[in-house]
């Protein structure tokens, strides 16, 4: 078998930590089995070397950006094949450059838009295994690019679906990813599976454990991608096209949710009384998105005559730069008080089931009903259904939720 | 002008260092000139590279360590491109890879064997100073190698002689090079020039400013090198092809010797009552070599019949793994007790005028004499002439020589 796997900048975080992740790899080839081992730079590497330049400047030329960030998963990959060669396996090293990552031309966040399996089949061929420096490619111009936040599991799973790996595996801090947060919810179960839009919906919805950008490629490329733990053995939750097979044998399991999801960091804005008119909502957003702000849950509701209220939410680190964007952009628009929210939250549920089951929504709104909880906003979306609630409500309704929907671990029901 | 000007890892030592380079090279660049500089690793990075390998094992992988070093100076060549393009200059850095320097397959000290000009000639082109990582390269497989000690040196000389650039211009933490060390000959004078042969000869007899390596390149190119201070503005030492031109004009100077060199850091074995037939000498230093123990001054001596003493110098920090290696080649040849000295100096003059007045050594050996010193081993070439005495001789040594040559600077004469 052929496998790819990842470890995170925990996971690699000091030289222990890196003969261990060494040991884990050393077991994989054991078995006969071929591995390309994509690393994230050390620990706190990346953010010394942020600090480094912005000594310079606090706004360091994107492509200089790159070049010095990507040092740091070079060391890494250096050393775990160090580590390698010490147990007695063969193993190179290889950067983004070396291995033919081509990416676009957008510095810091670039996507790979080509890769060669060439160099590195070679090296397996020859009885290597191959570490991999993260994060990283060239451009068409052979310039060193990055590829933004969770950066190493996009190498990672391209790099299973150009070799065609048998599985990509996603070593992280985490045991899998869970019906709901486990602090939050005491009953959460590991999911022994789940399917790509689900978990691109669980992580836009707030469950942190990958990017959406790797969970597209996969879906994408078909790869199945294990997200496990680095510090035990267990099997960890596989991400993939279908879970039909998995949900088989017992017959019972009519599993409409997958999993409930919560979000603590988001903020609301709402415009007041802004003209009922063609590109008042391009004005706002599109002076949002220039300027990097997502926007996520949006809501516009007519008041009276003519005039409209705007209600949306922002990342909580975003919204005093927001605020001061919109005053400018309704200030144009002629529209009346701008007001936020700093104490909402964010739950959502999620499940591929929901589509055909018209109850879920009834049932999520029931359920928060009963237990006093008033929803500010709605979003949904063919197979979830956030709700926007006060901050302080929300461990308690994502517990019921869990509950509501049957997820609740049978020792805890 | 086309200045190709290299930093060391002190000149980089830290940010605000790199900011000083950084205004160094736009003093050039404001003058209509183009630039491209070479830098190493900041300061103690290199040797914290190499202790964190070394946690993992003592002996790593060649390939790997150099992947590994090679990435202080890619950090190095991000931040000054950084800092250059805060200055107002445009700016890119360049990777060993990304310019195309080829070398062969030898890690951790890799030969240069091709430069492709063509990427660093359009940067030019467009307006950029160049920022290089200096010290690596890749070799045909694609392979990160290293250049080994100086070999930031080399990269620039390199690229002057593949750019053919004006000048090649080394700043270093000393003025220039000296006709002797100022902190043992207070008289001694910064030379305004020196042959390529001479410089060469200095630095092996121990004058540290430069490796040997990159003037042998800038010989063979004939590039000119200009090795002066990073710290201050004066003029440092040209060295070139020929001196002729700034020796006229006085029509006085009567160089003989260019330069008094000492080394303090050689120890020397003697092998007593080797057998004396063929394949002795090979055998010994062979083995020596082998370990890649190098070999200074050599003196064989025959004492009596079919008997010969051998001795030679290798460096203090060699001479434990030395006399092992040469106990055990000893044994084979039947040779007799090894005796070593660790209590040994070397003093060398240099000039290329030497070859053609025979008078000099004898004035050398009357010098020594004169002084009471005695000398142990000789050793010459066709432009130096060193001995071995007392460590403890060798400054007055080195200070008589200086003053016997006519070295001494006017107002200290």
């Amino acid at each position: 078998m052929l496998y790819v796997q990842k470890y995170g900048g925990s996971s690699v975080g000091n030289i222990d930590r890196i003969q261990n992740v060494a040991r884990r790899v050393a077991k994989t080839l054991a078995d006969g089995n071929q591995a390309v081992v994509v690393v994230s730079a050390m620990g706190d590497t990346t953010d010394e070397l942020i600090e480094l330049i912005h000594k310079i400047t606090q706004k360091p030329p994107d492509r200089e950006y790159d070049v010095l960030l990507s040092t740091g998963e070079v060391v890494s990959s250096a050393l775990l094949a160090t580590a390698l060669g010490e147990l007695g396996h063969k193993a190179v090293s290889m950067t983004g450059a070396q291995i033919g990552i081509r990416t676009d031309g957008v510095y810091t966040k670039a996507k790979i838009v080509e890769i060669s399996a060439e160099r590195i089949r070679k090296e397996l061929d020859a009885g290597n295994a191959v570490t991999v420096a993260g994060f990283q490619g060239i451009n068409e111009h052979g310039d060193i690019t990055t590829l933004g936040r969770g950066g190493s599991d996009t190498t990672a799973v391209a790099l299973a679906a150009a070799l065609h790996a048998d599985v990509c595996e996603i070593y992280t801090d985490v045991d899998g990813i869970y019906t709901a947060d486990p602090r939050v919810v005491p009953a959460a179960r590991k999911l022994p599976a789940i399917v790509y839009d689900e978990m691109l919906e669980m992580a836009t919805a707030g469950a942190r454990v990958m990017q959406s950008r790797s969970i597209e490629f996969g879906a994408k490329f078909g790869v199945r991608i294990h997200v496990r733990s680095s510090f035990n053995e267990g099997e960890g939750t596989m991400i993939q096209g279908s879970v039909e097979g998995l949900l088989d044998g017992t017959g019972m399991e009519k599993v409409l949710i997958r999993g409930v999801a919560h979000d603590t960091e988001e903020a609301k804005i709402t415009v007041e009384d802004v003209p009922d008119q063609p590109g008042v909502a391009a004005e706002i957003f599109g002076a949002l998105s220039d300027r990097r702000i997502n926007v996520d849950v949006i809501v516009q509701s007519a008041t009276v005559k003519d005039k409209n209220d705007i209600s949306f939410t922002v990342g909580r680190a975003d919204l005093s730069r927001a605020l001061e964007i919109v005053e400018t952009a309704v200030k144009k628009l002629g529209g009346g008080a701008i007001r936020s929210d700093d104490t909402i939250g964010k739950v959502s549920i999620v499940g591929v089931a929901m589509a055909q089951h018209p109850g879920v929504a009834a049932t999520m709104f029931r359920t928060l009903s009963s237990n006093g909880i008033n929803i500010q906003m709605i979003s949904t979306s063919e197979i979830r259904i956030s709700v926007i609630i006060n901050r302080d409500k929300v461990p308690e309704a994502t517990r019921a939720l869990h509950k509501a929907f049957g997820l609740d671990a049978p020792s805890a029901s």
